[in-house]
């Protein structure tokens, strides 16, 4: 087992009609910007929900943060911050608009030139110090409700990056299932795609030996494929709805990374297909996970072996058929709950997308948990994506 | 699932040499009391490592906290903490140690008459302020290092009792498994057996619809059946080791019993006989368990069915032999690695110990996840244990 430190300070109030909850654990006399998406929340009640907790409190309002949350829609809340002389921010809706939150929160202190360094130069030298933020989670899918990642897009310049800092830890964040109601199908097949992904981004690597680790992960997968139809079937079925929020939340909120090894090739080449084509983030995950599993299958193998068996149930004694069957496996379950799986389903082609290869190089990004997954091999995936 | 708040916010850091890292979480105008137990510290280098990462700190210390640790050593030490003007509390050792270390860190803000009253009031009312408090686990096994929880003994009463609050988590806790090689064999045992029936007292209760947390309990015992022969073969294999010392973290940090029903009877009658007659906090839970597991089969049989299933791979298909199957497994695997289960292991009966129902009952406590085991019941369990 590898070295690691794990702190994780988000307090989780989780449950049915906990939203009202709110006032428990906001100081009276803060000054808040209260920040959303879209709108939905308005018409799916939390919105009021939270006004109707926090009716004694200062409260102004920015909504309109897009999914990928856009800088420039980052820098307008954060001007609003500056001269509303806001000292909390509480973020209501998913994980797009939480992690819009975050960059809010750590642009706020930031004294260089563009808050945008936060993203290219890292935010261990960018970010010391944060608005705090408090979240009423909507939309099970990211983890950004646990953890002290963001993902912001910045489409003038083609580019979607993250940081991670312990500054953009939620003080707080409220999770009741029930908000998940009436979430569009779309979005919940998205988010169980992303959770998925999460997890498997922190497990399909070389073993360190990490068996409590790796069985941690794997209950969370497991879980993840039994709730999922259930969902599908009764979209008002309280435990599946609570089951795959938590699972959510599990999936990156550290505890199944400690003292194993990550590998976020998935994501990294994912986000620069959302930035190129405007997929949902989780739809460019399903696409390119069967790739990167496909083209990394020997230096993966053990992990998959393993995969295949403990998830899938897989018993073929060929280690090579193995490892077809349990990327088929997961290829189907995407599939089964709506969930495409090729490029060719968004009429995109490997040429289409070869932008990407050019974007990681240029940025001199090398991908891979061996660090050996280059332009080379960024366009290699992509041809399994067809 | 039901309703539930989970909040950790204790920092760990894990690995070989990670004592070395004390400085950076240490306030360095910090006056530190630095508790510990018997001194094995001195003897296997790690009170040594400790006061070399410390050097430029003010520090006092105070040893021999005992197993069990004793309410009169705690006020003692309570007492060094004023005299001398401390203001933070560096638990070096195990569990009793730091439990120790909660409880002077609890009593220093206590206004009342007698801080015994933690103890028997709850300490959401008595404790509202701790010390702050840091620590250097040496032996896995009872997971205070990354909880609010500690268990005071008053041998005089013949009393032995837990209290919890938010107010005493570990700032930090450091765990470095080489500092666990030393241990004699018998604290190696006691560890993973109080770290499995912490599992247990967190899993084999009602279904609330808790898969997840299901999977993640199971995820400790299966490790902890894996690891324990490792350790016993070759006390220094680094992976196994560290892999026991983080299941006992993961067995009691609040994550496993998220939404989930608990039931604390093994627990509870076991700190009975560790009162009444010496035995290890371990040795008591490994007696008991199964007497309660037997006792209970009725009430616990699904999630005994369960565990039957996916810990021990019971296939029988008539409930009441695999229940049977799954209670002598779990004997078994004790017995393997050098765990007693029985009374008369240790020279004793059901009639030697039935002074432990009479002091539950004395107190008003009745035990179990649906409250329905009271004297007679603990006398039941007790005669199940001969």
């Amino acid at each position: 087992m590898n070295n690691f430190t794990f702190h994780n300070p988000t307090k989780i109030i989780f449950g049915k009609n906990s939203i009202s909850q709110l006032k428990t654990v906001l100081d009276p006399g803060s000054k808040i910007l209260m920040t959303y998406g879209g709108g939905s929340i308005k018409r799916n009640g939390v919105y009021d929900q939270v006004t109707d907790a926090l009716k004694k409190y200062s409260i102004h309002e920015f909504g309109g943060i897009e999914p990928n949350p856009e800088y420039e829609t980052c820098l307008k809340a954060a001007r609003v911050v500056k001269d509303e002389g806001i000292d909390f921010l509480l973020s209501v809706g998913g994980g797009s608009v939480l992690d819009g939150t975050k960059f809010i929160a750590a642009s706020t202190y930031y004294t260089g030139k563009d808050p945008w360094d936060i993203l290219t130069e890292g935010a261990q030298k960018t970010v010391k110090k944060a608005l705090p933020i408090g979240c009423v989670l909507t939309l099970p899918a990211t983890g950004s409700e646990m953890n002290g990642n963001a993902v912001i897009s910045r489409r003038a310049r083609g580019e979607k990056l993250a940081f991670s800092s312990p500054h953009v830890y939620p003080r707080f964040s409220i999770l009741d299932p029930e908000t998940t109601y009436s979430l569009p199908e779309r979005q919940v097949i998205n988010g169980i795609v992303d959770a998925y992904i999460h997890v498997i981004e922190q497990y399909l690597t070389c073993d360190v030996h990490t068996p409590l680790q790796d069985r941690q992960a794997e209950a969370i997968l497991i879980t993840l494929i039994e709730q999922a139809p259930l969902v599908k079937e009764n979209p008002r079925d309280y435990n599946a709805r609570a089951n795959i929020m938590w699972c959510a939340t599990q999936a990156l909120n550290g505890t199944i990374v400690c003292g194993a090894v990550e590998d976020w090739t998935t994501h990294r080449i994912g986000h620069e297909l959302t930035v190129l084509h405007g997929l949902d983030h989780a739809q460019t995950l399903a696409i390119i996970l069967p790739a990167v599993m496909q083209h990394q299958r020997e230096k993966k193998k053990d992990k998959i072996l393993q995969y295949a068996k403990r998830i899938w149930g897989i018993t073929e004694s060929d280690p090579e058929k193995a490892i077809d069957q349990a990327i088929e496996k997961t290829v189907s379950f995407f599939n089964s709950i709506g969930m495409p799986t090729r490029l060719q389903d968004y009429k995109l082609t490997p040429d289409s997308c070869m932008t990407a290869a050019d974007n990681l190089a240029r940025r001199g990004d090398i991908l891979g948990e061996h660090k050996d997954i280059g332009k080379k091999e960024v366009q290699e995936i992509l041809r399994l994506c067809a």
